[in-house]
This record gives C-alpha cells, sequence and structure tokens, in this order.
C-alpha cells in the first residue's frame, strides 16, 4: 500500500515476462508451463493466472512486449523497392534470436488457441495490414500497381508467399528469397502481351 | 503367432488411428495425449509409443491415414480454370469437419516440432508441389503462364495466401477468396501498359 505501488506491479509484470521469454528460449515453447515461469519470476502462480488466463495469451504478451524495430515502411516513391526494405527487416528481425523461433511457436499455439489467434490479430496482423494497404495505396495512386490491384488481398498475397516458407517448408528466410516472390508478384503469372 | 498376426497388427493401427482422430475431435488437439488414445483404443501405451514416438507424429499419420480425395490437377487446356478447380477442392475439404481444424492443428504442432513439420513436408507438401509445379509447366509450355515465371515458387505464390487465410486471419476460406486470389496473382501487381 506504499505510494510506489504501480511501479511496482509493472516492474513485477517486466519480470514475469523476461521470465517467459527466457524459458521459451531455454526449454521451448511446448515444454513452457505457467508454473515453471512463476518459478523463475519468483512469484506464485495466481499472481500470473490473475493476469494471464492461459499460456498462450502470457506467451502474446510477452512477445509483443519485445521492443522490436518498427515496421514501418520507408516512402521513396519506389514501391518495389520500399516492400523490398521493409521485408527484408522483417525477415533479419526473424533470422535474429529469439525472434524467429519464437514467432514461431506463437503461430503454432494461435493453432490450438482462439484466443490467441484473435490477440495476435488484433494486436499486431492487422495494424501491420494497416500500413501496409496504406503505401500501397499510395503506389497506386501515383501509378505504380495496377489500379485493379484489390488492395484488401495484399497481406495475403505479399506475406503468404513468406508464411509459407516459415511455416510449412520451414526453409530459410533469404533476401534472394524476397526478390523473387516479389519479382513473381509484380510481373504476375499470365504472358505479358 | 498365428498367420493372421500382420492383419491383425494392421487392424490394430487403425483402431489406434480412428481413437486419435475421433479424440482429437472430441477434445481438441491440445489436450490430446498418447494415454488417453491408448484408453480409447483399449491398448497399452507403450504399444503406441513403439510406433510412434510423439504424440505429434502419430496424429500426423493419422490424419495422413484418412481417405481423403486426391487433391489432383485436372488438365482441361485451360489452367486457371484448372488451378481454380483444385483449390476449390482443398478448400471444400478444408470445409468438411474434421479436416479443418484437424489440418490447422496439425500445423500448429509442426511449429513446435521438427519431425512433425519433416514428415509433412514429405509425405504431403512435397508430392502436392510436385503435382503443382507439372500442371504449371504444362500451361508455361503451352503460353498460358508467361515464361519468366519462377515455377519453384509456384506453391508459395499460390497456396501461401491460402495458408495465411487459414492460419494467420483464420477467415472463413471461400470460392470468392480463391478467384479474386487467383485474379491477383495472373494479372501481376505492376500496371500493364
Amino acid at each position: 500500500m506504499t505510494s510506489n505501488r504501480p511501479e511496482r506491479a509493472a516492474a513485477r509484470t517486466t519480470v514475469i515476462m523476461q521470465a517467459t521469454l527466457a524459458l521459451a528460449q531455454e526449454i521451448g515453447y511446448a515444454k513452457l508451463s505457467i508454473e515453471a515461469v512463476a518459478a523463475r519470476a519468483g512469484v506464485g502462480k495466481h499472481t500470473i493466472y490473475r493476469r494471464w488466463p492461459s499460456k498462450g495469451l502470457l506467451f502474446l504478451d510477452s512477445l509483443l512486449s519485445l521492443d522490436e524495430p518498427v515496421l514501418d515502411y520507408p516512402d521513396t516513391g519506389d514501391v518495389l523497392a520500399d516492400l523490398r526494405q521493409q521485408i527484408y527487416a522483417a525477415v533479419d528481425l526473424l533470422a535474429t534470436p529469439p525472434y524467429g523461433p519464437l514467432y514461431r511457436a506463437l503461430i503454432g499455439e494461435a493453432q490450438h488457441d482462439p484466443a490467441v489467434a484473435a490477440d495476435l490479430n488484433e494486436r499486431f496482423i492487422r495494424p501491420q495490414t494497416d500500413k501496409t494497404i496504406a503505401r500501397l495505396k499510395a503506389a497506386q495512386d501515383a501509378g505504380q500497381v495496377a489500379p485493379g490491384f484489390d488492395l484488401d488481398l495484399v497481406m495475403a498475397v505479399v506475406s503468404g508467399p513468406l508464411y509459407y516458407r516459415f511455416l510449412i517448408t520451414q526453409e530459410p528466410m533469404t533476401h534472394d528469397y524476397v526478390d523473387r516472390v516479389l519479382d513473381a508478384l509484380f510481373a504476375g503469372m499470365s504472358p505479358r502481351h
């Protein structure tokens, strides 16, 4: 009941989230448990359950709390170059420990826990989608993207091939792969006459 | 040691895989355990562990044992129509219980268990990729796909947007969505002059 109680609560939250990420890296997400996080953080497990009803939501919160570089789009006037830069940054982030394995684990959990999927969409995917559509809309207005291109599909069409490699084939994500995907998407599959 | 021992072993395998799928539908993949499968199938858990070292591999085997419609490509000479038909069939399969939730759970597990990811690729993704490339190669030879289109990317580019919706946004997969994606991919994002 001292005056710095809110600060102490915030500090405890930070300790819990750091313990979550450290343990997930050490033992893998599958073996992570709220009990183990509580022990590592030096708090009771009810302290954790009061704020996070499931391991998945605790993990999501912890991952989104990381001070990641903002995945904003530059606007140099060249949409292909700008998309390329933004996607390089995302790919480089996933190649930097601990982001790749932790993000893969988060998406894995979203397949089993609808609350995690909903939170992931609301807090990460939706804002990223809005930024992507805004950048592509500017490009469309400037005549750099086909006037008929369906902007609502841009995340699926551009990010889909990256997620496919990340989640399904699980091959390394390289700048070369990004270049090939962007070239294919901009050129289109139909012959140009 | 009777002469029908192999048949009995095969029958027991079938019973175990059916119990796995039935339980996964009833309680969800996250709560599934080899102990519960053993109890439902009426076998000892060591009988299961002898053949399947993990819950993930048992689940993968069970799911791939389902007598699913073969996802082959028709070849009517119209590649866009043929792709559309094959993807409609895949999307309809995912909309038919129990395939969608079970396949989502399998891909979720592949994010936590590299052995499941490797098996999924070898037994399902790779054969599907080979079929897809073969159909697109025929289309490219017939002048229906741009000569410069990178066939090695076709699964990522065509399936990626579908997996994105299935795994990330988790919105319903409709024929209309398939049509919009195919139209966008064939037209390309660059303006055509």
